[in-house]
């Protein structure tokens, strides 16, 4: 465990069932000269209720307000710039992210975007971000990437094939809503993949080089109330309970993250984003089990003490491996029962294609550097494999 | 437990042995523009390597700064205006707490007072302070009051009688420094004294009708890196090991009660600081067990679920109750083992002084709000009179 550690969250979270209708109060005391307000969102929030209480609140409290619903699933640069230039004219005093990572990544970077005169290319990587950003408050509806409360932001490079990440502390907002009414939508599918996004950022917070106090304890707690929650909130969408063990378990996930950093299992995933569209929560649940198998001898302890916060019942006597072993083995029982895809040709991955898959993930160096065990271009290549049916 | 919560802590933390040797570089990326620094401290600080250190690195760095050293121990509102009054003319990029609570709390309040045209007296209860601050940087070298983390401040009133809480964001330091290294000096006394102070902020939230998913996390971590480190810390000073574990719990705690708050054994230690100089650490640990013991019958349950963090091991069988009542036999044996008064006459308060203390706790409405059972001015009398000899 790492010894010297840093923590870095959000201004302020608010938490609980139906706090969404405190938003505007709150959002007047987080920025006291509020007065034009722009949404950053997608389509499927103009069904839901919570878009009109929001928007009529806005109304009541005489703030104005502007939408953008045209974020894409996983932003592309090109997405996110042309917002950008769509609204640069328009002056907002603070940015609502109301969606799932996708939106709250591209708020994130269109508020910086707005107050830097400078474009995505020139802030790829760490602290590159000169100035702090126009305010946001970032609303998550998915559990989750934990965005809301993280400094990163991921930019998908169709061209190069690639995802990037950009990293400042001017990414961070002023507000956080946590609100498990605003998850009870999300299909059973996208429940899944993001809840094993949001486990997967714990697990390897957990067992990250850069591990420590802060992000174990954010990781662990996270482990448990994702494990306690994530089968309900599957098969019964529409509880209210389970849903809010998901969404503060992937808050949990992004400030563990933040602290510690996350692995190998995100690393290899970005290049099956960028290159074949594997959505970044089906990446990740179809990598984990085999990342944390191939991870195993060098992290069995570590694994061992998650078992018990995932709800693993062993006998008394159980070693350490065995524990391990339990653990990759309820992942793999939970893919199973989500029915996340198993498969990578199905989404067009041939044999062919792993050797320049393996390449970009070992050089995502940022998040390979705190895989506990070392990873060349064929190790990766050896997981990829296990993929293809 | 509440549903509803907020949590709001310092803009960056930075921790580990010897982290305070990186101040300088964290402290340029926290406030780019920094040139003028005034540190805020006391006198014994002056004796310690440590402080050579800081300041040769300010000066390697061209940074200029100021020092105060004259903030009174638990300080009277004279003590801050008149410390306020000397460096106004001066302007300030950034203040450098670097001491106890009562340091870090005077930090605090300089900082909004030089940058606010007002008074403290504007400025007492709760979310009166107007504009944000001198950015303040805070660096705890007691474990503690977890000031470095909360949006409080404390002030005594010595012609009221009385101390008086100050609560606003404003009062959140942009840098924490955690360095264990900075606590090994602290005297046997006022470890144990601080440390029981830290214990009772995490105590108090677990156990607070605001208690949360936020600060039960950061409670139960607390109380268990406290159980843990403080018999360690007190006993041997110069363990490194224990001492980090005091001061990340204290920062916890001090992370706990700004997302919960603290209760009755708060409230009545206040008037024991502002009337009869009784120093804070010391009349919370004088305070908790007897109205840990009062608020029994309604935090059963919760009293029982820290037994397992505190480290005390009861047979399979045991059931709330008998957990409960070994909770707060062991917070008893912990102050005769550290050598906390017992006995308030030799302070000299007598029995006739009871009622006005009382009365005085209990129209500290913020927290006997918080309180799990009500607790009237006989109630009061009846508990502090278990502390009269
Ligand atoms: N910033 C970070 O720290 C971080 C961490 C991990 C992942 N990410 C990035 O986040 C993105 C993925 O975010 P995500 O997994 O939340 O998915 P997403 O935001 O792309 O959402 C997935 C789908 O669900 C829909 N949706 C969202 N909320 C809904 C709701 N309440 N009801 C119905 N439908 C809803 C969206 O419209 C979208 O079609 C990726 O680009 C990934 O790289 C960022
Ligand atoms: N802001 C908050 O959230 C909060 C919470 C609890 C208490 N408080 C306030 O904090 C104050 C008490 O703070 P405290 O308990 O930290 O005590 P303190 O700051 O008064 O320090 C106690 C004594 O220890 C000395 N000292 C401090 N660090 C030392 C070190 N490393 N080596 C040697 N000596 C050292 C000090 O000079 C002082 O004499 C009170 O006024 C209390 O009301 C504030
Ligand atoms: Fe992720
Ligand atoms: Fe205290």
């Amino acid at each position: 465990m790492n010894t010297h550690y840093q923590f870095q969250t959000a201004d302020k979270l608010i938490a609980g069932i139906g706090v969404f209708t405190e938003l505007v109060s709150h959002l007047q005391k987080a920025v006291p000269s509020v007065e034009r307000v722009l949404i950053v969102t997608q389509p499927f929030v103009k069904k839901l209720d919570f878009y009109q209480v929001m928007t009529s609140s806005l109304e009541k409290a005489g703030l104005s307000y502007e939408v953008v619903t045209d974020v894409e699933p996983e932003p592309t640069e090109a997405n996110i710039e042309n917002i950008k230039e769509r609204v640069r004219d328009s002056s907002y005093d603070v940015l609502i992210g109301l969606g799932g990572g996708s939106v709250l990544d591209s708020t994130k970077l269109l508020s910086v975007l707005l107050s830097n005169t400078c474009t995505i290319q020139d802030i790829l990587g760490t602290d590159l971000v000169k100035e702090p950003g126009i305010p946001t408050v970032l609303i998550p509806t998915t559990s989750g990437t934990g965005s809301e409360v993280t400094p990163n932001a991921i930019v998908t490079f169709p061209d190069k094939e690639l995802k990037i990440g950009i990293v400042s502390r001017h990414l961070l907002p002023v507000l956080v809503v946590l609100d498990p009414l605003l998850t009870v939508s999300l299909p059973k599918p996208i429940t899944a993949a993001t809840g094993m996004d949001a486990f997967t950022h714990s697990l390897e917070s957990f067992i990250s080089n850069k591990a420590n106090r802060f992000s174990d304890m954010f990781a662990l707690e996270s482990i448990r109330l994702i494990a306690d929650g994530i089968q309900t909130a599957y098969h019964d969408g529409s509880n209210v309970e389970a849903r809010e063990k998901m969404l503060i378990g992937s808050t949990y996930g992004g400030m563990a993250l933040t602290a510690a950093g996350t692995a190998a299992v995100h690393a290899m995933a970005y290049p099956l984003g960028g290159k074949f569209k594997v959505t970044h929560g089906v990446a990740n649940s179809m990598l984990l089990p085999h990342v944390m198998a191939y991870n195993m001898d060098a992290i069995v302890d570590r694994l061992a003490q998650v078992a018990d916060p995932m709800g693993i019942q062993l006998n008394q006597g159980a070693t350490s491996q065995q524990k391990a072993k339990a653990v990759v083995q309820k992942i793999k029982e939970w893919t199973a029962e989500f029915s996340i895809p198993q498969d990578l040709t199905e989404f067009g991955v041939r044999e062919d294609d792993l050797e320049d898959l393996a390449i970009a993930a070992v050089q995502v160096k940022r998040l390979m550097d705190n895989n506990p065990k070392e990873m060349t271009v064929n190790d990766a290549i050896q997981i990829y494999k296990k993929l293809l049916a």
